[in-house]
C-alpha cells in the first residue's frame, strides 16, 4: 500500500478536513478547489513517478523499516552513497520536467538524525516514537507538509527576545502534551499534505528553549490553519498560454498554530534548545545537496526551451551568441550536478544511519548556480526574442478571425508551424516572463537557505588553519633566526 | 494646446475608434476597458509629468518647431547635447518610479535623421512631410505607437526571401499613396495611442525594396488591427499586492496592416531600401543612450525596495551581505548612467540637426547593466526574504479573522507595522516575484535591441586598426631589419 | 622653460644628489643607474608627449598662473570640465602605449583644493605658500614624487594609537619650520622626480594631528631616503623579449623621512586633523576618474595586442570565441572610459576652483573595469596561446644555429615572419605572463585606492533616502489608514 | 627500485646527456645548472613525496604491471574510480603547495587507452610495445616529458595543408623505424626527464597521416634538441623576495625533432590518422579531472596567503570584504574540486582498462575555476595591500643600515616582526606581482587545453536532444492536432 497512486493520494485526502484558506476564503474540499488544481496534480505526478515503469527501479525504493516499497523522494531515510546519488540524479530528472521534485525524504532524514542527537546528548527517547512515526508515514504512503522556517519577527533579534513573539513555541506543558501557538511560514504544499512535521529553523539559546520544539500532527488537527498563496500558474484555463503553470506548482502556506494540543507520543523534541541547530546543520548538508541537482534540473530545462525556441525562430544552435549562451548554461548545470556527486562521494554516514554529504562542496555548487539563474532567466528572453512578452494570448489565437492573421503574421521556421512556434514561445513565457519566472527566482535564492548561509558552512569547514600553516611555512615563518 | 493634462489625454482618446482586441474579444472603448486601465493610466501619468511642478522645466520643452511647450521625453526631437542629457535625467527619473518613460521622442528623432539621410541620397522630399507630420503631433499633443520591429517569420532569412511573407511590405502603389499588408510587432501602448508611425527595423538588400516602407497613420485607419496582451498587473483590483502593476505598465500589442492605404503627404520611405539600416544604427544610438539612464532607473527602484525590505524585516544595511548587494546595485547604476551621460558627451549633431550619442559607450554601458538584471532581481529575493514568494494575499489581509493572526505571526521590525510590512514584502513581490519581473528582464533584454547587437555596433565603431599599430610598433614590427 | 624635453630633464636630474638606495645599494647617479633606466626612459617620454605635434595641442596647456605652457597631465591644476575631459582622453591615449601616464596633476590639484579647506577653516594662509610653490614647479617644469601613502603599521589602529609609530608625522615644531619623522609607501617614480609633496591620505582624529601634515621638499632634503623597487622590467638587456617593460615602466619607492627639517614656507598643512580627510575625499573624484580612463587604456592595449597576436596566429576575429572576447574587452574599455566622461560631466567646481568630477559614476566604472583586469589578462594568454609561456627566449633566437630551428618550427599565420610572429608572442608574454602582469593587476587593484573605497564612496553620495521615500509611496506607507 | 629519492633521481640524470638550450647556451650539466636548479629541485620534490611518511599510502602505489611500488602521480596506470578519486586528491595537495604536480600519469593513461584503440580498429600490435615500454618505465622509475602539442603553423589550416609544415611527423620509414622532423612545444619539464613521449594533439584528417605519430625516445636520441625557457623564478639567490619561486617550478621547453630515428619497438602509432583524436578526446576527460583539482590547489594556495597576509596587516577575517573575498575562493575551490570528485564518480573504464571520468562534468567545473582565476589573482593585490608591488627587496633588507628603516617603517601587526610580514607580503608578491602571476594564468588557461575546449566537449556530450525533446512534450507539440 505503500506506493500510492496519483488517483489514490486524491482519494485520500477525503479522510482529512483541514482548516485552509486561500485568498481569502475557507477552503472546503482541499481536492477540488481550483486554485488547489495544479498543488494536486503536481503532488500527484510525484505519486505516480514512483510507478513509472521508465523511472520505478530508482523513483521506488524498499524502507529498510518496513520491509515495503516507497517513493524514495517522499519518504525514504537517506542512509548510504547510492540513495544521495539516485536521489540527485531523479531529483535533476523531476526538476527538468516540472520545476519541483517534491523531496520531502530530505527532512526527514535530517530531523532522524537530529532526533538522535538529542537522545544522545539528553538521554530522552524520542527517536523511537519518530521511527514508529516514519514507519506509519511509509506504510500510508502520506505526503508530508513541513514546517521548519519560523517567521522570526524582528530579525535582529532572537525568538525569545521579540517584543511580541511570533515563532512557534510551546505555551503550556501537560502530562499528556504541549500546547503549541505561533506560526511557521513557507509550508510548501500544505495544505494537500496529510501530515505536518515541525522543526526548529535555527540555532537557539537557552532562553529560547520553548522555541526549540519538533512533533508531528494530521493536518487537520484542532487549532492548525493554513493560508495558502495560489500556486504561479494562471487562475483561467490556458493550456497553451501556460503549459507548465497551468499544470503544476504547489501553493505556499503559512502555517498557524491557533493553540494547538500535540500528543506526547508525536513529540519529538521538546526544550532540547542545545540540539537545535543539528537541524540547519544537516539540512545544508544534505538540501542542499539535492538543490544542487534540482538547479542543474531547472537549468536543464531552460536549455531545452531556449534550444527549441531558437529552432522554430529559424535560427537553432549555429547561430554563435546562442549555441555559447547554451553552452555556458549547460556547463552551469553539469557543474552544479557535479558538486551534488562530488559532495555525495566525500559524504559521511551520521550517527542516526543517516548519509550526511560534504557541505563545504553541496554549498560552493549551489551558491555557483545561484549566481547564474537570473542570468539564464534573462537568455531565455535573449534567445527567445521579444515576442515571449508581447505576443497575442491563446484567447486571440482560439478567436476564429484573429487567427488568420496571428496564423500568416507570426510564422517561423518553415520547420514548424505557426501554432508550434506560438506554443514554444508560451512555454518561454511561462518560464521567463510570468508569475513563474519570479518563484523560480525564489525557489533558486531562498528554498534551502538564502545564499549567505553557503559562505558561512563553507568558511566554517574550511581548513583555512592548515592553509594558513602552509603559507606560514613557504614564507620561511618557522625557520626565522629569532 | 501641446501640453496635455492626464485627464484631456484619456479625452482625447474618444476621437479614435481603433479596432483593439484583448484576450480575444474586441475593445469597445479604448478609455474605458478593465484590461487597458494600467495601460491608460500609465500614459495619462506621462502627461502629466510634463506639467509637473517639480520637473516642468525640464519635463516640458519648447518646441523649435511651433514654438510651443511639449512634452519632452514623448515629443521633442533631440537637437544638442543639453537635450539627451536632460532627457536621460528624466529618464532615470521616470523609471525609477514607474518603469517606463514612454521615451517615444527618440523614435521621432531618429526616423526624423534616416528621412533625413534619404532625402540627401535620393533627392526626394520625404522631410518637409514628416516635418510637417511633426508639428501637427506637436500641436495636438498626441501620442505615437511606434511600429518598428516586423516579426521577421523564419529568422535565417530576408524579408523577401521568406516563403510566405510575414514583415510589413508596400503591396501596390497608387498615384495617390500606397496598400501596405503585413505586420509589425511589439508596438508598446499601441491601443492607447493616437497614431501610428512605422519605419523599418534592419539592413535591407535591393529585393526587399517593397519593405523599406515608412509612414504614419492614425491608428483607426482602415484595415488598421492591434492584438493586444494585457500589462503584466494583476486583472483583479488588488492594490495592496500589486502596489505597482494594479496601477502602471502598457499593454503590448502586434499591429495588423491588412490591406492599408496610406495617402502620399504621410509617407516617409518607399523603396529606399538603402537607407533603412540608417534608422537601426540612429536608433542604436539614441535610443541605447536613454536605455542606459532607463536601466539606472529600474536598478534605483530595486534599490530602494531593498533597502526598505532589509528595513522593515529589523536588519537594514548594517548587515554585511545587504549592504554588499545594494552597494553593487548602486555601482550599477552608476555605471550605467555614468556611460548615459559620457555618451551624450562624444555625441555629434547629424546632418539633420539631430544630436547622436556615442554609440560604442552607450551600447557597453548598456551591455553591462542587462547582465546584471537577472542577478538584480534575484537580490530582492536574497534581501526581502522567502516570505515575497510565500505570504499571505491581500484577500486573506482583509479576511477579518485571518488578519489576526497575519498581524501577530508576520511582524517584523519594531519601527513598522506588519501592514507596513507586508506592503513592503507585496512591492518586492510586485517587483522580483510577479509577471512583472519576467517583463523587467524582457524589457532589459529585448527592449532597444537585443544584448548581441550591443557587441556588433561597439566592434564595429572601435578603431582596432589603431589598436593593432601600436601593438606592432611596441613590438618592433615596423622597424625589423628585413 | 616650462616644457622641457625628454633629455634637458635628464640634464636637470644631475641638480640633485638625492639618497637612492635600489636592490641595497646606494645610488650615485640616478640619470645613469641601470636599474632605474627605465624609469628616466619613462618620464623623459612624458615630458616629449607635452610637444609631441600629434598632442602638443592638448598635451600641453596655457597655465592660468604663470602664463606658460606646462605639460598638462604632470603640471596642470585641473579647472574646468574641459581640463577634465582632455585629461581622461589624454590618459587613455598614453596609458595605451606605455601603461602609466604619470598624471600628477591630479595630485597637485587635490591639494590645491584640501589647503583651501584647511585655510577656510582655520583662517591660516597655507594657500599661497601652496601657490607660489606651483608656480614654481609650473616654471622650472619640475617632475613631483608624490608622498601620499602612510605604511599604516596595524591597520587595525589608526596612526596615534600605533604602539610604535610607523607614519610620517611632525616631531618638533620650531619657529622657523618643523622636524618630521616616518615614512610614506608607493612612491611612485620617486627617485626620479626633483620635489617630493606630502600630503595625507586617510580621514584623522585629533589625537593623530601630528600626523596632519603636508608639505614639500627637494628630493635631496637631508634625511630624507629613498629605498626604491626597481621597476618590472628585466635586468639584462632584450628589448624584444620584453618590448615594453625595458624600455618603460618606472621605480616604486618607500621614501624615509629621518628627521627631516621642513622649512615654514614650504608648510602646507600642520595638525589641522580636521581636513585630512578632504584630501582623500577629492582623490576619489578627481584620481579616480582618470583612473577610469587610465585603465581603458590598458585594456585597449591588451585588445591590440589580443587581435595582433590572434593574427600572426592565422586565426584573426573571425574565430567567434577570439571576437567575443576582444568585443567584451572592448565594451569594459568603453564603459570605464564613458563612466569618465559621465563623471566630468556631472562635475562641480570646488571653492578653490579645483574642478571636482562627480565621484559615484568615477568609482563605479573604476570598480567595475577592475573585476575584469585578471579576466582580460586571461583572455591573452587564451588568445595568444600556451606559447607566451613556453617559446624560447630572444637568447636563443640570436643563436645561430637554433634560429633556424625556431624559424621553421613556429612559424605562424603566412602573412607574418616567424620573427614577427616571435615578438608579437613576446610583447603578449611582456604583459600577460611576466612581472608586468603583476604590476598591472596592482595598478588595476591598488592605485588610486582600494576597490572597497569605491563601494563605500558610492554608498555614502548616493541618495538612497530618496531611493527609499519613493518605494514607501508605492508600497502605500504613506497613506495609510491607521 | 622504482620508488627513487629526490637524490637518486639527480644522481640517475647522469645517465644522460641530452641536447638542451637555455637562454641561448647549450647546458651541460642539466643536473647543476643554475637556470634548472628549480626544476630540478621540483621534481626531486615530486620524488620525495612518493616516500613522504604523511602521504605515502596514496602517493605511492603498487603497479598493476610489476607489482612494484611506482609514483602515483608520475607513473601510475589510472584503472579504477578509486585511482582517480586519490589522484584528485593528492593533486591538490601539491599544488596546494608548489603549483604544480607533475601528474604524468594521466598522460600515459590516455596514451594508453589510445594505443589500445589503435590496435582495435587496425589489427596493429602497438599495445604490447607499450606496455612493454611502461613496466620498464616504472621498473627504472625514470621522469617523462611529454611531447603533445605540435606548434600548428598556421592555425586556420591542417598539418599537412601548411606551406612549410611544422609540426612533427614521419619523414621517412625504414624497415628498422621511422624518421622524423618537427617540433613539439609546451614540453613541461623537458630537460630533467629520462624518456620523451610523443603523441599527437588533435584529430587528423587521411592527408595528415604522416603527422599521426606516436613514440618514445630517451631525452638524449641523436638529433633530439631542446631549447629551454627558465622558469618564472629569479636567477639571482632570493630565498626571502621568491620564497616559492626561488626552489619551485619547471622549465618548459620546445623539443626540435632534427631528423630522428625511432626504431621499431618505440612506435606507439605509425600513420593510424583515425584514432588521433583519441587521445585529445580521453586527454579532455581524464586530465582535466585532475585540472580541476590542480585549480582548487592553486586557490587554496592563494586563500592561505591572503589569510596570512591580512593577518599580518592587523586585519585578518574579521573585516568584512577580506572575509568575503577569502570566502568566494574558497567556494570556487570547492566546487571545481566537488566537479573533480563528480566527473570521477560518473567515470568509466575503457575498453584498454583505463578509467576515463565523466568530461561534461571535469570541463564545466574547470571552465569554471579558470574563469575566477585572474579575479582572484586581483584578490591578493586587494587583501594584501599596495606593499606587494612597491616595497624593498630582499638587498635592502639585508643592507645593514636600511634595515633599520624598513624594519620601523614597515611594522604590521604586533602579533608579527618586520620580517615576518615582510616575509608573508613576498610570499603574495611571489604569487600575484611576479613572473609567476603570468605563469599561473597562462597554466589556469592553456594547460589542459583551452577555455574553449570545454564548451565544445560539454557540447557535444550534453544530451541535448532529450532536452528538445521534453520541451516539445511540454509546450505540447507532440499531441498537436494536425
Amino acid at each position: 500500500m505503500a506506493l500510492l497512486t496519483g488517483k489514490e493520494y486524491v482519494e485520500s485526502l477525503k479522510e482529512f478536513s483541514p482548516e485552509v484558506y486561500i485568498r481569502g476564503e475557507r477552503v472546503e474540499k482541499v481536492w477540488d478547489h481550483p486554485l488547489l488544481k495544479q498543488t494536486i496534480n503536481h503532488i500527484a505526478a510525484g505519486y505516480d513517478f514512483a510507478l513509472d515503469p521508465e523511472f520505478k527501479d530508482r523513483s521506488a525504493v524498499r524502507s529498510r523499516l518496513t520491509g515495503e516499497e516507497v517513493p524514495r523522494l517522499q519518504l525514504h531515510i537517506q542512509q548510504s552513497l547510492e540513495d544521495v546519488i539516485i536521489k540527485a540524479k531523479l531529483t535533476r530528472d523531476v526538476t527538468g520536467r516540472r520545476i519541483c521534485a517534491g523531496c520531502m525524504s530530505n527532512m526527514l532524514s535530517v530531523t532522524w538524525a537530529m532526533i538522535h542527537d538529542i537522545d544522545a546528548a539528553h538521554g530522552t527517547d524520542y527517536f523511537s516514537r519518530y521511527r514508529e512515526f516514519i514507519e506509519n508515514l511509509q506504510r500510508k504512503g502520506y505526503m508530508i507538509a513541513w514546517g521548519m522556517m519560523d517567521p522570526k519577527g524582528d530579525r535582529s533579534l532572537p525568538p525569545s527576545g521579540q517584543k511580541q513573539p511570533t515563532d512557534l513555541r510551546i505555551v503550556k506543558r501537560r502530562p499528556d502534551g504541549i500546547m503549541v501557538r505561533g506560526a511557521k511560514v513557507h509550508t510548501t504544499y500544505g495544505p494537500a499534505a496529510h501530515q505536518v512535521v515541525v522543526v526548529p529553523c535555527r540555532a537557539l539559546g537557552e532562553r529560547d528553549k520553548d522555541f526549540a520544539v519538533s512533533f508531528a500532527l494530521p493536518v487537520d488537527a484542532k487549532g492548525l490553519k493554513m493560508i495558502a498563496r495560489p500556486s504561479p500558474g494562471p487562475t483561467h484555463d490556458v493550456q497553451m498560454e501556460s503549459p507548465l503553470t497551468s499544470k503544476y506548482m504547489g501553493v505556499e502556506a503559512m502555517t498557524i498554530f491557533d493553540d494547538v494540543f500535540v500528543p506526547e507520543e508525536r513529540i519529538f523534541m521538546c526544550g532540547e534548545w542545545d540540539k537545535a541547530l543539528s537541524l540547519p546543520l544537516y539540512f545544508s548538508s544534505l538540501h542542499r545537496q539535492s538543490k544542487c541537482a534540482c538547479s542543474a534540473g531547472h537549468t536543464d530545462l531552460l536549455i531545452g526551451t531556449a534550444a527549441l525556441a531558437a529552432e522554430v525562430n529559424g535560427l537553432g544552435m549555429k547561430v554563435g551568441h546562442i549555441r555559447d549562451k547554451i553552452t555556458e548554461m549547460m556547463m552551469a548545470a553539469e557543474t552544479a550536478f557535479g558538486c551534488s556527486l562530488g559532495a555525495a562521494l566525500e559524504g559521511k554516514i551520521h550517527g542516526s544511519g543517516v548519509f550526511l554529504p560534504d557541505a563545504p562542496i553541496a554549498n560552493s555548487g549551489l551558491n555557483y548556480i545561484r549566481s547564474r539563474m537570473g542570468v539564464h532567466l534573462g537568455y531565455i528572453h535573449d534567445i527567445a526574442g521579444g515576442l515571449i512578452s508581447t505576443m497575442p494570448t491563446e484567447a486571440d489565437w482560439n478567436h476564429p478571425e484573429l487567427r488568420g492573421y496571428i496564423e500568416r503574421g507570426l510564422r517561423g521556421s518553415p520547420g514548424y508551424t505557426t501554432e508550434e512556434r506560438l506554443r514554444v514561445m508560451n512555454l518561454a513565457q511561462d518560464l521567463a516572463a510570468s508569475r513563474l519566472t519570479g518563484t523560480l527566482l525564489g525557489f533558486t535564492m531562498n528554498a534551502a537557505g538564502s545564499p549567505v548561509t553557503n559562505g558561512i558552512v563553507v568558511r566554517n569547514l574550511y581548513d583555512l588553519k592548515k592553509r594558513i600553516q602552509i603559507a606560514k611555512e613557504i614564507a620561511g615563518l618557522s625557520t626565522m633566526p629569532f
